[in-house]
């Protein structure tokens, strides 16, 4: 049988690997989303927004490498296109199908709703251009191939790409035809010197380490990163953003390294070794803490996406997981220096003593389960459980680049749909909560079971952190009633509490960990209790405004 | 005292009207956050999250005429990016204020969070052109200047400007003067012109009427165009997106005009004139009953914004308002055959009888009093509501080009907000409520006291009138407990009630219109329970499929 445009996409994106579309409909995207719920083993997940449905293909991205996200034209796109733009920054390929006019409605510049009444047709995929790695108009005639290119395209840059379906053109048959494009192979003679170049200087270091990155874990490469560590015996310290690219248990791990800002033995460990190789990871200011990083360009050995670079010169066309390989069988194991991994400090505070910090994270680092998945909003809150040592198998997730608060909440629906197998722990603030926080229904209208975590501290406290005068008004936010939500966002049976003291407190993560049902907590602390982290950007910043 | 660069936009935005910023604040917005809240007689309105300070902004601007919104880089800007596409579309002047990273770090190509991470600084900027008529890097050097091009150009073309402010220039004092820019004078011969033509068209006339435009309740030209009414005696029809321009109980009023779908009787009326005046309307599909409005071009004079054309001959650079005096002045009253306006049927249904369609939009009509502020969500509820003839003094606002669902909760809040002493009414159905739901708690932070009705009817009421399978899945949403969200969200002490029946929604209505607190109802009907015009819409789409 003859595909339509929409369901010969639809099959190409099941059989890379997705199997549910977040959006949310409209009429000039009805072909699109007709198809979608018609697909045999597709699922419509529809959002309560479009920017939450962004960053719940997001979450869901990150689990399984890839997702979809179906807008409509004008008013549903563009109000997806930060969280578009977030998955640029944060490297997951999502396809962003947007349903648009019929062309003949195009061609005749009519003035239709969800329009800017130009009769302009083209502005808002070029407004989406500077977010999407690559874009098209699909049509009967071109679907084929340029279904081929996106997806080539999504999976080599490791960013979106957007579609037009136009829906006239949507539900015609395919009349073209077009084989898939196989991922880049590494050219052979460049993978060969790449190795022996790495290894050769491996094996005239003392000392050396790992630094994992993101664009491991993306790549779905982190076993054969693993195999590295176990082949080679080499260390790894990780920075924020790829933080659990490697488990956090095994001895290899030397501990969480941020530059100068925390923990001064990973920073002199990391930045003392003769040889650290980093292995696609991206050195932004909060991976860097805040560029206090310190790391030798003559020392430092960086296996990138598609390249590797070692003194001074850059091997191209040498894909990630190919140097991961040939570097496990070329390595012999030697007993390199290490260092051991710190955690939290031990959990204080109890009886009706209040939940200061050094009474949080230590609480939520003990929560966390192996094969957790946590996910952790820009803000204090992650910035403290993001030092704590994550049992075998949890995930710690955080939109560390583009860093938008209203992230956590729907990416953890995503999150969660994508594996129930395994527990997702929502961690986050109150003020970013309220960005996007009606996603908690559809928890509860897909019966999953999280356990979400509101930390309440009165307002934005971050940026009380960060601004020049931290009780200025525009730190204060509406004053909710969290625990309500739930149950009037349609959370039914969820274990629900609100803990200001530690024994309090204690009682709803025992609550919680037993729990058959989602759980949620808003944690209330005083309105500066802050992590290591955040105080150590406070000072840093007014430092900077001082000198 | 020499102003700094944002203290100087911040004060002539003032002299224009704004003493309101709605915003989400963040770290490279902080000069521009902190100036907000520190320049005496200015109010930083914190939103939830950025899209709804774009659509608070938006109502502010309907009710004030210009309105203020400010995000923080990147992933503030985008979030509100549906918005002030939204105000481009509806015709708004929006001033949008974001903050940006200090020119070093742009220079430098720093990857710093809030970014794509790859150094370039001017993309965001780019994705927002298309939905502003004008945009400009504030400097110390170009400030006075620039701020004035804006104000022109944003109160010329009614639609929004983007101003960006980096974090290290907006406290730099301003180096440059620059004088505010008059609004254009019409062309003295060309107006001369204009008006004896418009003036001989209609003397030659034996029937006429007016239709008066969205354009004019933007320029604040609602009086001038009353004062023609009355100087000339002519009678006029409003279309949808131009309802309550003016006044709908004097008897000039003809009714509802919306081409061939509603209304027959005002439809021969309008378009059997001998001459139809426009008078600033946009000809969109929802104005025209899905473009069924056959108005023929030779008898119909429009006077548009910056224009007239009568008979073929288009005279320009005249400006409405200018046109609008010169035509009352000259014209002489006359006894223009006229119609008398309808409205909904009665009141229909009581005691435990369910609220149908017959029974709930003739009660809320009867609900709306002189000098309301109704909010309208597009979708059924305004499509029903739109046809009642309004009281004296009440206006109605509808989203009616852009129409993004969502819009009428936080910019009821924006409305409510910009004139306290009118009773503000939101409309909306639960599923455009749920996109902006969290803004509700703006209402109570600010103390304001709307009358709140969510129009439950399980589901995308509209989408299952348009689509093929009206039960198809994407139409369902998350079953929430509405009532429940006021006092979630911090709403203290309101009217709240689900109604389901006449008796209770009647008993609702009396609470609510004698509250001296907010309200909020919710409404619930059968899944199928339409205004007339969504089934005619209905109706037309699937004769389109079938034809």
């Amino acid at each position: 049988m003859t595909l339509t445009v929409i369901q010969h996409v639809l099959t190409r994106l099941q059989e890379i690997g997705i199997s549910d579309v977040f959006g949310v409909p409209g009429d000039f995207a009805f072909p699109v989303n007709d198809a979608i719920c018609r697909q045999p083993g597709m699922r419509w997940i529809g959002c309560a927004n479009e920017l939450n449905a962004a960053y719940a293909a997001d979450g869901y991205a990150r689990i399984k490498g890839v997702a979809a996200l179906s807008t409509t034209y004008g008013v549903g796109e563009l109000s997806a296109l930060a969280g578009v733009a977030g998955a640029y920054a944060e490297r997951l390929p999502i396809f962003h199908l947007v349903g648009t006019p019929r062309m003949a409605v195009q061609r005749a510049r009519a003035i239709v709703h969800h329009t800017l009444g130009t009769g302009e047709y083209d502005l808002f995929r070029r407004m989406s251009e500077p977010v999407v790695c690559a874009h098209a108009v699909m049509t009967p005639q071109n679907v084929a191939y340029e279904t081929e290119r996106l997806i080539a395209e999504a999976l080599y840059h490791l960013r979106p790409v957007y579609m037009a379906f136009p829906a006239d053109l949507a539900n015609q048959p395919v009349v073209s035809r077009a084989s898939p494009v196989p991922l880049p192979q590494s050219d052979p003679t460049q993978l060969a010197a790449a190795t022996r170049a790495v290894v050769a200087a491996l094996e005239d270091a003392e000392t050396a380490c790992l630094l994992p990155g993101l664009i491991v874990a993306r790549l779905g490469a982190g076993d054969r990163l693993q195999r590295l560590v176990d082949a080679s015996g080499l260390p790894f310290a990780t920075m924020f953003h790829d933080k659990t690219v490697l488990d956090e248990q095994q001895s290899s791990y030397a501990g969480m390294y941020d530059g100068a800002l925390m923990n001064k033995d990973v920073q002199s460990f990391v930045e003392g070794r003769d040889r650290i190789v980093t292995v696609g990871t991206l050195m932004t200011d909060f991976n860097t803490g805040s560029f206090t990083a310190n790391l030798d360009p003559k020392r430092t050995i960086a296996i990138d996406h598609h390249s590797v670079s070692v003194d001074g010169h850059t091997y191209p066309s040498v894909e990630l997981g190919d140097v991961l390989d040939a570097l496990t069988a070329a390595m012999a194991k030697r007993d390199w220096p290490r260092i051991s991994a710190g955690s939290l400090g031990p959990m204080v505070g109890e009886g009706d003593a209040p939940i200061t910090a050094e009474a949080l994270y230590p609480r939520w680092a003990a929560f966390i389960r192996p094969g957790d998945i946590v996910v952790a909003e820009t803000g204090t809150a992650s910035m403290g459980l993001g030092f704590a040592r994550m049992p075998s198998g949890a995930n710690f997730y955080n939109q560390t680049l583009w860093g938008a608060i209203g992230w956590a909440t729907p990416a953890a629906v995503g999150a969660a749909l994508a594996d129930p197998t395994r527990r997702t722990v929502l961690i986050t603030g109150e003020g970013s909560h309220q960005l996007t926080v009606q996603e908690l229904g559809l928890f509860g209208q897909l019966g999953l079971k999280p356990v979400v975590f509101v930390l309440n501290n009165d307002g934005y406290l971050i940026e009380r952190l960060l601004c020049k005068d931290p009780e200025i008004s525009y730190n204060d936010i509406a004053p909710w009633r969290y625990t309500e939500l739930p149950h009037a966002f349609g959370c039914d049976g969820w274990t629900v509490a609100r803990v200001a003291t530690c024994a309090d407190f204690d009682a709803a993560l025992t609550a919680a960990a037993e729990a058959n049902s989602g759980a949620y907590i808003e944690v209330v602390t005083g309105r500066y209790e802050a992590s290591p982290l955040s105080l150590k950007l406070s000072e840093k910043m007014k430092q900077a405004a001082e000198g």
